[in-house]
């Protein structure tokens, strides 16, 4: 039987110490040193994920360890950053075995893929309670703000948004399966949830064309107010042209619109940039390998009284009238 | 009555967002953007912090946000970095104003004093859960590593370990106040369990003349075997030797030694130096304003198959048997 020390240092300990590349030191002292490229940020982001609000306590820990990172790795594709590494702090209320093999392994299987190094951590007994902080590099000058679009931009999205809710409202029995609702676009749904893949080709390919970009976390129409907020604009979204799954076009429309507007959880971009930008916008998503759709334009306030907001209309230019509730966890940010 | 995200946005997010000083990009954008000094390293540390834990449900929240930032900062202080900003995540049962409110002030307060800028962050509800990362700048060939002692070496401890857990023994009833340990001293013992000090002064002075050196929060004689071991080296204590405070020193003298040696959440820096460099390591200390006390010698194992161990003797040379209990959170480091 081994110790809980034993244990933690299995899984991440001896790993962290073993990345010797990018930190000077890892697990094992009291810092772990790193740096930026030559000529670079430090792009920085930190997420806290609690069981029962950001995941079911009966999530596989294998998705757990994965989600954990992907949200982190989100934030640094949405500033354009090349991942770095990571540190890792956790409470556990007691660590298993099997659920920190199942844990560790989700989390590095999408660490290596990004070649981002884990460098450091801290473990606690205590609620289940992840905390990551990223670590990526970017060039200040084309790093992907949110202050940083201007009226007449395109707004695109990667990827279909709406996945994620959708799983959640079928978990949640806000839905139900029906004829059309598969157990093929439950699992669809259910993998968008749980294995969100961050968008980081996309973000590190979209530096010098996109102007301003986030991550979709909260959903798409409460996320891209922060673009208008920062960016002191409104916009007009077509909602015909929003990218639907397969899967999600076989709910009802208004579930559809729900859960790609103001579902949460999708960890897709969200980014403007100029007309002149589309064929370039086009060929980035294409090698990162990653479907983009334009979805509205970015306008000057009417008035310097106005408030930031998004007009919506159909494809035949009729405006609608949406009402939208938001995703309820609650944020800094 | 302000909404939950008001009150976040009131004592944390507008602040960090008006920090432009290190941090190009702070709360409000997807990652915040830092550097550290040109030609330095960027040293990295997470601390996670759970009540009943790390601190008891009826803390101070004014100590507590003093705490959190205080065992952070410290760990930049064991590697001689000047602390540059730092993340905070947090989870909060629910968000209450006079409860933000003071743990703010503690934490910024000693933010202040370290001119260590808030930077980014996230919140969520849930159990009371505090995480920090901490940035610091140092030069990588000055960087108080934990592998850099020598045989022969001096081994030098600031402050006067122990009071922490003083203080925690007494809350505990581990032991009792009686006639010699009076409310004053009780509460001499309750500042250095509530508000420690990080010895960043003195860890930027010992750059270039300390040559290991860690942050004493797990207890005095644990936390330098992690020196030992790192350095592959055996330490010999003169127990007789060792700072106490005159409030812990009207204890009784087990339990003295128990709380010197054992305690944690002292944060005090133990180090080692040359011989050669006594007066540096005095005048370091004196410029920092910190008293320090040479307490012991680093010497060879005496084979290979030697596995790195800590001798205690008196001031007489006798070798002492001491057994000692360490400090019960599990850690990876």
């Amino acid at each position: 039987m081994l110790s809980e020390f034993s244990l933690i240092d299995r899984y991440f300990a001896r790993r962290a110490r073993t990345n010797t590349r990018r930190a000077v030191l890892g697990i094992g002292d009291d810092c772990a040193l790193i740096a930026p490229a030559a000529g670079e940020m430090l792009a920085v982001s930190t997420d806290m994920l609690v069981e029962g609000r950001h995941f079911f306590p009966d999530i596989d820990p294998h998705a757990l360890g994965h989600k954990a990172l992907a949200v982190n790795l989100s934030d640094l594709a949405a500033m354009g950053a090349q991942p770095l590494g990571f540190t890792l702090a956790f409470a556990l209320p007691k660590p298993a075995e099997d659920w920190l093999a199942a844990f560790s392994a989700g989390l590095f299987e999408l660490a290596d893929r990004y070649d981002c190094e884990l460098i450091g951590g801290d473990t606690t007994a205590g609620p289940l309670n992840l905390c990551l902080t990223v670590f990526g590099s970017v060039r200040q000058d084309v790093a992907l703000r949110r202050d940083a679009a201007r009226a007449g931009d395109d707004i695109w999205v990667s990827g279909t948004p709406g996945d994620a809710r959708a799983s959640l409202g079928l978990l949640r029995g806000e839905w139900q399966v029906n004829g059309q609702t598969n157990e093929q676009d439950a699992a669809h749904f259910r993998r968008a949830l749980e294995y969100p893949e961050p968008r980081v080709a996309l973000g590190l390919a979209l530096r010098g064309v996109a102007r301003a970009a986030l991550d979709v976390s909260d959903g798409l129409a409460g996320d891209l107010l922060h673009i208008l907020e920062r960016s002191n604009l409104a916009a007009t979204i077509d909602v015909d042209s929003l990218p639907i799954s397969p899967a999600l076009a076989r709910l009802p429309r208004d579930v559809q619109l729900q859960c790609a507007l103001a579902g949460g959880d999708d960890y897709e971009l969200c980014f403007t940039a100029a007309p002149g930008q589309r064929a370039a916008v086009e060929a980035a998503a294409q090698h990162a390998g990653v479907r983009v759709t334009r979805i509205g334009t970015m306008s000057a306030l009417t008035s310097p009284q106005t408030a930031p907001a998004i007009a919506w209309r159909d494809a035949a230019g009729t405006m609608l009238n949406l009402t939208l509730q938001g995703f309820d966890h609650f944020h800094a940010d």
